[in-house]
């Protein structure tokens, strides 16, 4: 009774798995072969245009390295490329596509095509694909779904791109507590086309909301009888899907899980994001922070750097580039208003360019560093407090240690090239005015740094946005007037 | 009989999957409790020194948080923490701490509970631990090593921490291509202690060298006398042992994989890379290069922002500050030489500081666009001259439009603010100069700022040298030098 039970067992096993095709596909790629490499086969076959030889190629290399040969293609190339492969194994190269490039290589198929195509994708692809793709576009690739895709692409576009909910995967597999593990297994059997990953099995009550998680293993080893809820565990994980996917990654990542579960307000179990969600999430996160740092505008580009075109580079940096000239213009009137003291002494233009610029780079650590700590979710506005504080202690030392070092400069060497300071008074007061100067510069600029993203934070702004180029502008100035105002003071110019 | 010996296996496989108590542990951490938080609990009994109540609390809370909770104690709760939790949930927590604060937790336990706590260890998290403690602690933990655990240490401590050999855990299944599914099958259920993930089972020879892969569920369908030669597939995808780690993470993400082999140049298969590194090396290796951008310099602290002592902030900034300080002399310098230029029109000095810093920016942002594309893999040093040609029509358009902004204010504006240009020159000419001086300073700044990080490269050193402080101290001379001489020229000053 016992072994024909488990016969039974096995049987199903066999059934829900070796039948599955999709479970891996195990698409070679970065083979060792000693013969030829697949992909000198297909860019030969490509210029051949030898549509047999390219599809033989094409079969042997992953679809995402595909995709990347894809990219460097010329127009023609691309529709030939497309053509050749057909709409089933250009599903997942189009997945792999940057956002960029979507539309256009899905205007290469005709609608019969396209229905497949857009068939085939996982929701989650497809729903990135109505994220990216035109106005029109969407309308018409739209009524190309099928009712329960349509149904479910329309449930997905309702979250932001970039929450949770807006990159799950709804194809989960999903039971409820009160089965038993055979009906358990023939739902999960039925579904099974559906299911994106059977790596956590994840348990829902009687109105969706999330209870409990299996394993595969733990479903397999039980008898049919037993009840689902009597063999789950806590489903302790998981994430609202308005959460922003930053903070899924995060816990992807600090709780090392290949899935974690999405749920609304009401904790209904919604769908999953994955382990490859979340290096997808934090790749782009991270270039995104690291772009605005560097004041580079507009959406990131998904394009590899050398097939974006100079159009594109230009109008992702001329904003800010615009912008931040025309507030330099500030600091240009400052120093026009000090023009008078700066020509009593012109000695003063030797450390001018070194007082302005100490602001911005340590503002710009200070306030990358800050950015970096938000983006890991290591502080909150709630600590602004204590960051000012360690800023400020920071700052202080940094501007002493600086003001130290370039008033010995001035006491001991400079000297040695000048033989006077030119303005009437001795080297000793020219390297206090200037130490002090560098002092108060770098120990305001550093709170400024730390303090403008936790405000940006605050007022709901990505702490990035005060990059590091529009903090420099911005202590540009302060820099200018510290550095005029104390050296008067301090050499009796006025 | 096929009967009987399916359920043969299914005993085999209660036998490997259910007597293991180590595969998963699922601890618990963010359950939304309807009782009380188990962290808030975890705080209260620390206040109190409850022993009991505290290792309560601590088995409701992933280790995960438990290391973050460490982090933010004193070091007398820190030694409450640990002795009350013990060496073999200890384990688990050290593993999750910064790396600067392993040692000082070891050294709370004695030689008898380290050698649990080293033995215990999966040996990835072993190595880690050798390589960031001090070299008398790495004499004496290797001392409280069984002989297996020194052998392993001794051979993983070879490569280089940032490598994907630095970085494996060798504790994978692994079985050869002649054995039988039966065989295999004993071979795992007897390595089972010590295998770390059985998503992937790899295939090697009898040298040892990678020859296939093979699913936990390929075996468990398969009749107990199938040589495992028949039923493994190719295993495509690998990473040398003295690869990059970066390049690691980029195959786990492209490909996503769950499990990356990792070989030696012989092709013998050392151990494996999971897609929880991949997450982890993108990460750091996005905070390095962040970093890096903004001239923050040593090793990058793995101790959260707040826990980050002012001295150890002070530390990594300073160095990096005070060497620019001493460059911007430079423009100072150039500046000083040019003093009689700016007393003959003080006017210049309005757009001054926009036209150096125009440089930095737009440098700044070309250098950032070519580092991400190289940490993304997107572009090597063989693309100099598509990299130059393209930054340089980028460069000029910039350049030209900030040219032909900046000339409209001059024309425009400016004539209502000021009545004359006070150097004996008209608007239009003064308009003229600082767009030519503008245009040449943006297009140079563009293509340096592209350039360096692939000349970096070119010589082996990290792109992300070329930050963009220290790239702008570069520019800024370059601009002073370009204005002056271009506004000399234009308008007849000498």
């Amino acid at each position: 009774m016992e072994s024909t039970r488990r016969g039974g067992q096995a049987a199903w096993w066999r059934f829900v798995f070796l039948a599955q095709p999709a479970a891996g596909g195990h698409p070679p790629g970065v083979a060792e072969e000693t013969d030829k490499d697949p992909k000198d086969e297909l860019l030969r076959a490509l210029e051949a245009a030898d549509a047999s030889g390219f599809l033989a190629a094409a079969e042997e290399v992953h679809y995402a390295d595909l995709a990347a040969i894809y990219e460097d293609l010329d127009d023609e190339q691309r529709d030939f490329m497309l053509k050749t492969i057909g709409p089933e194994l250009a599903t997942d190269v189009i997945a792999e596509l940057p956002d960029t490039l979507i539309e256009e290589a899905l205007n290469h198929f005709k609608p019969a095509q396209l229905r497949v195509l857009l068939g085939n994708l996982s929701d989650d692809d497809r729903v990135d694909v109505f994220q990216v793709v035109s106005k029109e576009a969407q309308v018409r690739f739209f009524s190309l779904l099928g009712p329960r895709d349509k149904e479910l692409t329309k449930n997905l576009l309702k979250y932001d791109e970039e929450t949770a909910g807006g990159r799950m995967t709804t194809q989960i597999g999903r039971i409820t507590a009160d089965m038993t593990v055979k009906q358990a297994i023939t739902v999960l059997r039925r579904d099974r086309e559906d299911t994106e990953t059977l790596a956590r099995i994840f348990v829902v009550d009687a109105e969706g909301r999330l209870v409990g998680k299996i394993r595969l293993r733990d479903l397999a080893f039980s008898t049919w009888d037993t009840p689902v809820r009597d063999i789950m565990e806590e489903a302790d994980e998981f994430v609202l899907a308005t959460a922003d996917q930053e903070e899924a990654a995060r816990m992807l990542s600090k709780y090392d899980l290949i899935v974690l579960p999405v749920v609304d307000e009401f904790h209904h179990l919604l769908g999953v994001l994955t382990y490859d969600d979340a290096l997808e999430i934090v790749q782009e996160e991270s270039t995104e922070d690291i772009e605005k740092l560097a004041a580079i505008g507009g959406d990131q580009s998904e394009v590899s750097y050398l097939n974006t075109t100079v159009t594109m580079h230009y109008r992702r940096r001329v904003t800010w580039l615009v912008g931040l000239a025309f507030v330099s213009i500030a600091s240009g009137y400052v120093m026009f208003r000090f023009s008078e003291v700066l020509q009593q002494a012109f000695v003063l233009s030797l450390f001018l360019p070194m007082v302005v610029a100490a602001g911005g780079n340590s503002g710009g650590q200070a306030a990358t560093m800050v950015i970096r700590a938000m983006a890991l979710g290591e502080i909150s506005t709630g600590n602004a407090l204590r960051i000012a504080w360690k800023e400020a202690r920071t700052g202080l030392f940094l501007g002493l240690s600086m003001g130290i070092a370039i008033a010995g400069f001035i006491t001991l060497v400079l000297p040695s090239m000048q033989s006077t300071t030119g303005g009437g008074f001795d080297f000793p007061h020219l390297a206090l005015a200037v130490a002090v100067a560098i002092t108060v510069q770098v120990l305001s600029a550093t709170v400024m740094g730390a303090l403008l993203p936790i405000c940006a934070r605050a007022i709901k702004l990505d702490p990035a946005v005060v990059s590091a180029p529009s903090l420099a502008s911005t202590v540009d100035v302060s820099g200018m007037l510290i550095y005029f105002t104390v050296a008067a003071a301090i050499l009796g110019l006025r």
